[in-house]
């Protein structure tokens, strides 16, 4: 199965091994398609190889297309994370949201209000192994 | 005509000043459903009327689906303000975002490289009259 995973870039990337970790836990279930969403140079490497926003958004769109299951690190507010759970909920697509209860930032009304997202609290990815597998098999027969 | 206007709460309320400048720039133009954005009290409000994650994001949604036009200030990342876009794309109403270049993060690639999102970078409120009586009369008559 297709997984997009969503974290933060631009909206600070403070979580990023925190969301490498995660993607190599999703791995173990699918194919993860966002897989650079965990590499700290991933704004360098994308404009090394030319892509405009423009390109980024179309690239990222169509994953999410394609997708069969959205895993998203909510920790982190941001703008472009937020926009692909809009899109994800149009789409149908089943929407799993991960969020550290520490986190500076307490989770937006409109992704925890949402009948179409699920959402789970945690502290360490380790926890989220049967949550993980449980929301993906759901996913997959979905 | 009916205005979304959308801003940071949970992702952080530094520019609430500004959003209440806006809104009222916005209010000369039609009808802003979400006053309350500009108001720093906001989550308090919206506690003591006892209104759940759930009723919140039904509201907001009703109200969305209501407007004829969304305006969002996108300086402060926001999964809020970034879902609601997302959701406001697939509903096909017309979309200006509004960034202050000296904001702390750089805008989302998915907000600035989105075909159906207009963006326009300023650092005053007063230099938006003309933008937005431009962008609110198109979609006036879209």
């Amino acid at each position: 199965m297709d997984i997009y995973f969503a974290g933060s870039i631009r909206g600070g990337q403070s979580d990023v091994e925190l969301y490498a970790e995660l993607i190599e836990l999703l791995n173990e279930y699918g194919t993860v398609l966002t897989e650079h969403v965990g590499t700290e140079t991933v704004q360098e490497e994308e404009t090394q190889a030319g892509m405009t926003d423009h390109d980024i958004h179309e690239q990222d769109l169509a994953w999410l297309r394609q997708a069969d299951a959205v895993v998203a690190e909510v920790s982190t507010p941001s703008l472009g994370v937020g926009y692909e759970l809009g899109r994800a909920v149009e789409l149908g697509t089943p929407i799993h949201c991960l969020y550290r209860p520490e986190a500076e930032h307490d989770l937006s009304a409109m992704i925890r209000g949402c009948d179409d997202i699920e959402v789970t609290e945690y502290d360490q990815p380790t926890e989220l192994s049967e949550t993980l597998a449980e929301f993906l098999e759901a996913a997959e027969s979905a």
